[in-house]
């Protein structure tokens, strides 16, 4: 059904849904998956123990936790201290407005570190867990941004030059969370080691408010999918 | 002559003869620049101390120096400490070969930080003095590669969304470095304030004998412009 793609992987995973359902793709579809997290100044840092969780769950052979400057450089609900999280979900397809949520440049800069781990590690392929269906309305999310950045892939760095570009695979980007959430448990995928949440409490239980906890819960009431989810409200 | 770009401009600012270049171009250009410089984990780390130099003398309003965790994720001999940065000109243009020098998405990760600041800070350009000619065979240094971010930038953003995307300049895309050095100095650059060696000494003296020293003591003998440049040998 979906393309072989033989060799290694690297993984964007930043512990949620989407990205644990990409790295369950990867792990099918290649030899063998080096997984990214970045702790990027995110408010919700659970999340990045969330990824080493699933990564180890799951058998990733290696697993990076990159520390990135970029919280104290840009504006966004994620990382300001000052700047809360908005209720309620903000996705308005197909027209969606740009939430508060959103961190300028963040994929951008998440996939570029991921061509440089791909390139040193003669990774062929690049996954990352975006989604253009049920989705906050970013715009590194799109299939047009994903398209770019493949074009960029393919003449940046020395393998492109050489004819093995790195290419970037997005699996999930025309599924809906319902359809991600049933291919994952197809391939296995243990939902409960994955938070969503952006304002987890102390004890990493997901709000139930925010945008990505209304996408998460809907997402399994879809599927038809038991939510193993401990939602404070 | 150039075009004029109103506003404000992010500037990718390493301290050498190609960026301290862009960054005058910019100041012509455009009312207000933020210079950007990054540790990345180079060996010859005086060019950072370089650029904030400049920045300095240039009248610079804003330079942010960001330390970023690339040098321990990829084999570059501008970052790792066993391997050594070859001496002589790796230049062999139509085909170049890429260097032990070249650094894996180095580029395009600078980029990305530079996308989120002029995203952040409202600023309409991001300037890069990568050229084209007089230069190490990088890939990230091809006008390619400079359009392909461009794309990328075209569709990455909030600003890119509502018709406003951040448009990347590369002046000296196709000077040499001798033209390079002429455009500087119509520009009023003190060239003494750069430093373009792979391997400074303790004393940040250039050791004339790398890529980078022998790209820009040709750059100048071209030019003929006097070599303000305290090379070892």
């Amino acid at each position: 059904m979906t393309e072989t793609c033989h060799g290694r992987a690297v993984v964007l995973l930043s512990g949620g849904i989407d990205s644990t359902t990409a790295l369950a793709f990867a792990l099918q579809e290649t030899e063998e998956c080096i997984a990214l997290t970045f702790r990027y100044g995110q408010k919700h840092i659970a999340e990045v123990e969330a990824a080493a969780r699933i990564a180890r769950e799951m058998g990733v052979k290696k697993h990076l936790t990159i520390p990135i400057p970029l919280g104290e450089y840009v504006a966004s609900a994620l990382t300001a201290r000052d700047v809360p999280v908005p209720a309620g979900e903000t996705t308005a397809s197909p027209t969606p407005s740009i939430p508060a949520t959103y961190v300028p440049a963040r994929n951008t800069i998440f996939l570029s570190y991921a061509l440089a781990i791909a390139e040193t590690t003669a990774s062929g392929s690049i996954y990352t867990g975006v989604s253009s269906v049920d989705y906050s309305g970013y715009p590194d999310c799109r299939p047009a941004f994903i398209r770019a950045f493949q074009n960029l892939a393919a003449v940046a760095t020395r393998c492109a030059v050489e004819g093995k570009p790195v290419k970037i695979k997005a699996p999930l980007q025309y599924l809906n969370k319902a359809e991600t959430i049933r291919a994952g448990v197809r391939l296995g995928v243990d939902y409960s080691l994955t938070l969503s949440c952006y304002e987890p409490d102390e004890d990493a239980r997901a709000c139930g408010r925010c945008d990505s906890c209304c996408l998460r819960r809907r997402g399994f009431e879809e599927a038809n999918v038991k939510d193993p989810t401990p939602y404070v409200f």
